[in-house]
């Protein structure tokens, strides 16, 4: 499959026209399209399991790691979870048409606002094969078009995935340029992508940092960036010691390798003879590689079976993405809301605190998408935050921070009822 | 006055600085700084003045035309005006500070949104001195710093207006690095603040379609685009003759030179007979040219006292900013609703009708920033809309569409309030 620069710009033409159409369908019309969908997924599990059978094969000639694989892989099971979630999604209330702040103005003109889809949604994305359902499931029931472009090494899946979609929405009457795969991989095409700000209203690029630093950069139309998580869960001086071991315990273990994980740990110096060891002892049932300052290695040195280092300055600003993490001890809040301030990359923060007023000024003064009292970071979600779903989770603060879900991809007009007012 | 790159790039970093103390400023010590401010504006009307006139000489020495030396031009009167205007902006709520979406989750975890400032606004404009204040006023009670880069045309006016607001924030305990102008009007200037991504959080370009442009192809942070609109007004086949009559009438002459004006006038052939002939007899008082397609020059062209022309293709695409209006007899809804949606600029849109499925159509199908039923698109206003003022008018879809007032220079964090819960 060859697709030139030309053939892309045309893909986004199409989008336009698709998207335009797709925004006045009913909710029925799309809710049955994902039902299809799902449907879909189940019924042709035997050729998308091949297919991805064959991006398999294919990235462990090319030396993948093995997580990196077990980010590529189908399973029976991993579909039907990819279908159920669409078939969840189905269930949302569709955010398209809502109108809201709606009120009468002293002149007798009612003014509100009405929520629309922003238009043409873009993804550049890397290996997971099933974010091309989940994107293309959230831009659905939100009205827009989408235009998605996955890493060569799930392409087959890809293609495959993308083309029952086209099937499925076409049999519920929606225009199958509703939602199109750029199915060739070649890199040059990222970049015309991102210059087709005529064609594309959003784009969400889902990777490493540096990628989504590129495209930030580079991109002619809004783009939201996340996805980084430099998290910390702080110990304050009146936590409680079984709370504060739970939630350390849960933010850094159940999923490290998530962007919502902990990565630095900081302990209020008053507890930290109690709660360091018993945070420290229960993370070394997983082997949890701690990197200390000075004051937390003194304490932590005499203790038996931990994976103890000294950090590096570098390890307290790092997203470790596995069961490492960095450890500080602090002298006060203040102390621990500098060290969020200048490490913290504005995801998830969370405080461990029975103080009212700490809990108070921890709120108030941390700067970041989601800021959590008493909770894990692991809670930073879509889904869990009552969303239904996300697209991705946004670390900037223009249009949509923390969490992105179908509201997050609309976005309003003005509605002036009147009769027959004029400005004087 | 001498501002080099690097000295643009000092101010960026004490507008963070400046911005991370002003988020946490008080409702009442914003206010405060606010009625300063407005107490300097009058108290130093003879300096303001005084400034003023060497813009004002120096503009006429460069040949300005007349009515650009009025958009510099300060009076007593108009003095006042941006007084009370920043009075009104203290009387408006805080939107900092607000909880909103607040719940609780099935775990017990209760989950809400904080509205938090954007950080650091930045502003680049053309003639207008009063912009400074209106900026200025708005970003200090949204809890945001801000960095304004106007005219060289104002730029004795600008010096001063930034100098006495920056005495009356520091009067009210507010970091006088909070509000800005970069004194310099070195053009080269505009291009370093449009790289500054790391200091400026959003950048509001006013001017000109093409600056507009511009900005939005070269700036490295988020823009909001607006200001340009091709405005139109239909008269739909049930529409009241009086009210047709006083609608375009008002949206066209009641202020022409600004962007929700009248640009086009759409009538629908089965009353254009009634219709079009009473509009122009109206329009003829004060000499509005009117641009006609053939049909309606062959009804026009009878009758005295009107200013006709026959319309090229681009009358139908731009945004007269005067007296002119193009015009053009269409035979049903949907050639109106194909006309706005080739011509139009998103920005507002009015039908006047009395039937109420066409007004349902329209105010579903028109995509644009405002959609009016029988009111005048002149209305498109922060002020008129509840905002209380506005810092311009986007026509884009994203982060905020239509008048922007204060809480459209914020973002939000979600806070998670929790009493241990883990995610499992």
């Amino acid at each position: 499959m060859i697709t030139t620069t030309e053939s892309i710009v045309s893909q986004g033409r199409r989008a336009r026209r698709a998207g335009k159409a797709l925004a006045h369908c009913s909710t029925a019309q799309k809710d049955r399209a994902l039902q299809n969908i799902a449907d879909a997924l189940l019924d042709n599990q035997p050729a998308i399991l091949a297919a991805n059978e064959l991006d398999i094969e294919a990235s462990r000639e090319m030396g993948l790691s093995d997580s990196l694989l077990d980010r590529i892989l189908i399973t029976g099971a991993r579909l039907e979870s990819m279908a159920a979630d669409v078939r969840s999604i189905a269930m949302l209330p569709d955010p398209v048409g809502q109108v809201f702040d709606m009120h009468t103005r002293p002149n007798g003109l009612q003014v509100g606002k009405k929520r629309v889809p922003l238009g043409v949604v873009g993804s550049i994305y890397e290996n997971r094969p099933n974010v091309t359902i989940d994107i293309s499931a959230l831009c659905l029931k939100s009205g827009n078009a989408c235009i998605l472009r996955g890493g060569k090494e799930a392409v087959n899946s890809n293609r495959l995935l993308a083309r029952l979609v086209q099937e499925a929405i076409e049999d519920a009457g929606i225009p199958r340029d509703a939602v199109q795969l750029v199915g060739d991989t070649d890199r040059r095409l990222v970049s015309a992508m991102l210059q087709m700000n005529d064609y594309i209203d959003l784009m969400i690029p889902r990777g490493g940092a540096g990628f989504i630093r590129f495209v930030s950069e580079n991109a002619t139309m809004p783009v939201v960036a996340g996805g980084v998580g430099v998290c910390h869960t702080y110990l304050d001086r009146t936590a409680s010691l079984d709370m504060a071991v739970d939630i350390a315990n849960n933010a850094k273990t159940q999923r490290p390798t998530v962007c919502n994980a902990l990565d630095t740990l900081l302990v209020h110096a008053e507890i930290a003879a109690t709660h360091l060891p018993a945070v420290a002892r229960k993370w070394s049932e997983v082997g949890v590689e701690m990197r200390c300052d000075e004051r937390a290695m003194s304490l932590l040195a005499p203790l038996d079976g931990l994976k103890l280092k000294l950090a590096e300055p570098e390890d307290y600003g790092t997203e470790f993405l596995s069961l490492v993490a960095g450890v500080k001890i602090v002298d006060s809040l203040d102390e621990a809301l500098e060290h969020v301030d200048a490490h913290g990359s504005g995801h998830s923060e969370a405080i461990v605190t029975e103080d009212y007023s700490t809990a108070t000024r921890f709120l108030e003064e941390v700067d970041a998408a989601a800021v959590f009292v008493n909770a894990s970071t692991y809670f930073c979600d879509g889904a869990q935050f009552g969303l239904g779903a996300e697209v991705g989770i946004s670390t900037q603060k223009f249009h949509a921070r923390g969490p992105m879900g179908l509201q997050e991809l609309t976005s309003y007009k003005w509605i002036i009822l009147g009769s027959g007012q004029i400005r004087t």
